[in-house]
């Protein structure tokens, strides 16, 4: 524990394009790196996932931004509406509770907007296996996306898909030191994996892959459920609705309900 | 950047109880470490906010559990039913939605629960200070704590105090490598280096205080103001009231309107 982690941004890594071989570019810029970042059993690649929906071709027109949000909407929890238009907070087809419902207009080519990778899960284990292959290790690998949070300023970064990671770890049933079961009950692994390489890849600065060494403990053998377990929605969701909606909800029922 | 960050936890920190010198035993387990774990200039200091709120004392007895969460709730944002009673989820003293109104009873001493430091940005500015002049080096302190999040499973640690570290990368105004300002406009750097200290930490391994190393861009020469600005609540807080707490309160203000 005392040797603790480190977290570095991989370079070398293109501009990708539709059609790319993610594990062939990352696997080329892991091969270009000084030998002591060369891959290792145990480490996490944390990949942007802006860089698999790339790869995957999931590039819509901008102009058919609005359309797109619909189109990946289970669900709309909140709306607010600001100089620019209306912003939609709705939990999208991955479970994932996401303003405009995770769709991207950053860092994409001119005219174009960017959707989430179709099974980011999937993807997660075909960049794990391949980069397995081609290395000779056995590595984790976590997708990660940018989103705000209720109640907090700025954004963080958190798994959108994993292969290989154990993304929970269940503290149930853990002593603490005094010998009584810890109040925490599960540490969303995963999630804070993705905050820490959101550290040293940054925004805007082309590095889309961070390595995290030092959490082998965390890498199991199998690819595992992936990051939709750290999904919370249905009936466990004390937030379904934005706060306004459901005033305006329980309002329109009462009225409904009195005109009966 | 491509030197990356370290994260490390710090060993030999003693339980910690009420009227401790946290300068003193910090500064101490910094003294035995070894030389290249010794604090440099731009080091963060990721620090539990439990043993603060040990050193300071902010002790209650188990049984006063319930009017202690009271105490320190400003309002009411949700509350759920389960075999053990109620989970009050509220906005606390500090402007932070939590469980409990962040009242711990881990890691505690039997028959005793713990409350949040008084003022975690003035109790990590004191750190801050103390650790500078003790070590003669320019340092951030976080003070962490952990919490659940809507709409995902597991607990992150996000941080409550900050004294010299720039809580928010503001990237308002950034440039993507398309030349397009970024959507994500304000990185919440201090809750992702809160996140990446747990990592390395555990939660019932006694290490109490971790080391970020890498990050010197975010450490400044002023305290600054505080982790409380990444409070969000108030007009801008979508999620004020839980879904089914503002549906009832819509039906009722409802009612109350039809029978004027």
């Amino acid at each position: 524990m005392s040797e603790g982690m480190r977290v570095w941004a991989l370079a070398g890594i293109p501009e990708v394009r539709p059609g790319d071989d993610l594990v062939a570019l990352v696997g080329a810029a892991l091969d270009a790196a000084p030998p002591e970042q060369r891959p290792l059993d145990g480490d996490i690649l944390v990949v942007t996932s802006k860089i698999v929906s790339k790869a995957e071709g999931r590039v819509v027109q901008a102009a058919d931004r609005e359309q797109a949000i619909t189109d990946e909407t289970v669900r709309v929890v909140a709306t607010r509406e600001h100089a620019g238009g209306v912003t939609r907070i709705v939990e999208n087809r991955l479970g994932l509770v996401m303003a405009a419902a995770g769709v991207d207009s950053s860092n994409t080519a001119e005219g174009t907007v960017l959707l989430l990778p179709l099974d980011p899960d999937a993807s997660a284990r075909a960049l794990r296996h391949g980069l397995q292959q081609r290395h000779g290790v056995r590595l984790g690998v976590i997708l990660s996306d940018t989103a705000g949070r209720p109640w907090r300023l700025g954004q963080t970064d958190m798994a959108i898909g994993a292969a290989g990671v154990a993304v929970l770890e269940d503290l149930r049933g853990t002593l603490d030191s005094h010998g009584r079961a810890l109040q925490v009950s599960q540490a969303a692994v995963a999630d804070e994996i993705a905050a820490a390489a959101e550290l040293v890849k940054g925004k805007a600065a082309g590095r889309p892959v961070a390595i995290v060494r030092g959490l082998g403990r965390h890498v199991t053998r199998d690819d595992g459920p992936g990051a939709r377990t750290l999904v919370r929605t249905g009936p466990d969701d004390m937030f379904a609705r934005g706060s306004a909606e459901a005033y305006a909800d329980g309002w329109k029922d009462a009225t409904a309900h009195d005109r009966r």
